[in-house]
């Protein structure tokens, strides 16, 4: 049987951090990534940026709102990983697809993101790990 | 100024597991990622398995000591990611000019991995992320 989501590509590993312009600074002085905007994402209450590293890239964000899901979840367990994207090919059929399945989602259709058009699933489903889906017809490389 | 250590790639992002062969067969059958071998690593005391994701790969590890590092990780944090791995030109120079650049080391020269000779970076040093780096002359991708 196919898979009801094929995961083509690690589009972007997202690691949440307190201060990310001393964060982005840390990274391009130590590892080399190239500069990059900051952007400030209203509805998810974070500012966030993108840095290339070879075919991937790496999110950085940073909550604005001491009360939302970032602070709350810095709050819990501290600076460190907080989502890992894959490219898929048609995000909607891949959502209707897992939700099908019994894969439990908290997007059940696309929306607008940092990195093109995106979905959640429930970190419950995946083993703790929160995933995000981006179409790859619309992702930011 | 050059950084000391330059990101060429995400060779792999890892996640610590309770079940690796649950976890493998659920990335299978919901992600499409192909079949893989599950080894014994018995100094870093886990059981693990790398699948690949386009250019990158996700490496799963389960512990097998209750006492271990992973196991502790695990306890306090629950399942998750683990560490971010990146691959450079050449892990002992690499390594070398991170410890004399002042970024604290777990590793001051190059070791066996699964993935190729490996050295971790302090997570201290890295905003509570841990990272390995991967020699990209010995890597498996």
């Amino acid at each position: 049987m196919a898979s009801p989501c094929t995961a083509r590509h690690i589009n972007h590993v997202c690691i949440a951090v307190n201060d990310i312009d001393e964060t982005l600074a840390f990274y391009r002085e130590v590892f080399g990534t190239g500069k990059t905007e900051v952007e400030h994402i209203e509805d998810q209450a974070v500012r966030a940026a993108l840095v290339r590293v070879g075919g991937s890239q790496i999110e950085f964000i940073q909550p604005t709102d001491p009360n939302g899901g970032v602070a709350r979840f810095i709050e819990r367990r501290g600076e460190g990983v907080h989502h890992i994207a894959f490219e898929v090919d048609d995000l909607q059929a891949s959502l209707d697809a897992l939700d099908a399945h019994g894969v439990r989602l908290i997007d059940s259709s696309p929306r607008e993101g940092l990195s093109g058009m995106i979905g959640f699933i429930h970190p419950r489903a995946t083993r703790g790990v929160l995933i995000e889906l981006v179409d790859q017809d619309t992702a930011r490389r």
